[in-house]
């Protein structure tokens, strides 16, 4: 019997979602353990999203498959019993959310439709002691218009190897971006959403990045849109740190 | 030259803001420390609210006296300095977000007309990783609108003994909550406020543990109304966890 479990997690002491060697401490291998507490035998977890090293999830999406059938909100409680009882860290980083028994042939990461990520920004003129590990702090006033304007040009389907890792192991830069946006900031705090049925490694925060670079004038928008055209990895800005990132959506 | 700071501070891995015996880690101690540092004296800080164990700040007020005047920028910057540098757990647990000259007369305690705190509950099925140390995560699903309308009988000058914890040392239990209501929620988050000139000690918690009996419809809006008249402790609910309270702003 095929699962479905929506994941929230708190991502900084982890290794990011996927499974590594035995004393790396990952998302995915510890709902791994958990499902071995649960069941007795080795269940393989499918996410959506692998998130890197200090990530968040609100809404990661994963599926398994049991031999043995029980109920979904039994897996769930269980799971969350299992994550709190082995936390190596806090009680409550990684939370099963929701648990549903799905169609044999649903997979997580490759029936996934869309995928939303949200990056969190505090423009202050010092830190802020509670978003620490929440978002990035970018002292320098951001101009936000400008920032929201170069962001227009991400949208639609094209070659994005400027904002690709260089271990990027994707075949294909071209990506579709469906849509991003700044919501209106609130007590200094600027929110990013994008929107695509993919991306590839580092992607969101390379673009984060260099957007901010927009936002503090070092480039313009003009300069951005060369930036997206160059293909050009080493024109873009820095990697935003990972800690500002929350795999927010993934729709089916 | 007398100094007045706004401080914010994730209190998680403090004992409270009063500063205690010297191996015991508060938030007190830490800008004493760091003050000491910048100064080579033993610098005094007087705070307008001493929060318990575990409780945050979003704008704590203190007031300090230096024999030799620094501009106020350089107090902040060198204070966040320290602070980052002495952090005995994460690295922006406390941040000055301002500091300013103020008269010899300023006392950040007795000067205050009003302080105000929030509190944020979570009501939802299962806990959320990313909100855990940061609000009080209820299950069972609450009745806003019974708590919004019992939060109105706080309001007013009255004796406040059924909220007062054992350990309370002051003088009077009479007290003038000025305002007080709930805000609506957002992604099942329940967000608090009330205002006074100054609280008795887990007053708040108190309050907040008897509000969530009414909640959860475990006692209802006249049963709460007869606790406050009661003034009797052992009628009231428990003292609510204290992650989810948060010192928010002070009026002078």
């Amino acid at each position: 019997m095929r699962y479905m479990i929506s994941i929230e997690y708190d991502g900084t002491r982890y290794k990011g979602w996927q499974k590594q060697k035995d004393n790396i401490i990952t998302i995915q291998g510890c709902i791994e353990e958990a499902l071995y507490s649960l069941t007795g035998t080795n269940v393989q977890v499918f996410g959506a999203g692998r998130t890197d090293t200090g990530v968040h999830a609100l809404n990661q999406v994963a599926h398994f498959d049991l031999q043995k059938p029980y109920p979904p909100y039994k897996v769930a409680n269980a799971l969350n019993f299992y994550l709190t009882k082995q936390h190596p860290y806090l009680k409550q980083d990684i939370v099963i959310k929701e648990c549903r028994v799905v169609e044999e042939d649903f997979d997580a990461r490759f029936s996934a439709k869309t995928r939303q990520y949200k990056y969190l920004i505090y423009n202050k003129e010092y830190p802020s002691a509670l978003l620490q590990e929440r978002a990035w702090w970018i002292r320098k006033t951001l101009d936000q218009e400008a920032m929201e304007n170069a962001c227009q040009y991400l949208i639609g389907k094209m070659d994005f190897s400027a904002f690709r890792c260089s271990e990027c192991q994707a075949k294909n830069p071209v990506k579709t971006i469906l849509d991003c946006h700044f919501s209106s900031s609130r007590d200094n705090i600027l929110v990013f959403r994008i929107k695509a049925k993919s991306f590839m490694q580092h992607m969101v925060r390379n673009i984060i990045g260099t957007l901010k670079d927009v936002g503090t004038h070092k480039i313009s928008i003009q300069n951005f849109q060369d930036i997206i055209l160059s293909k050009d990895r080493s024109k873009a800005g820095v990697t935003a740190p990972p800690y500002g990132l929350y795999l927010e959506e993934i729709l089916y």
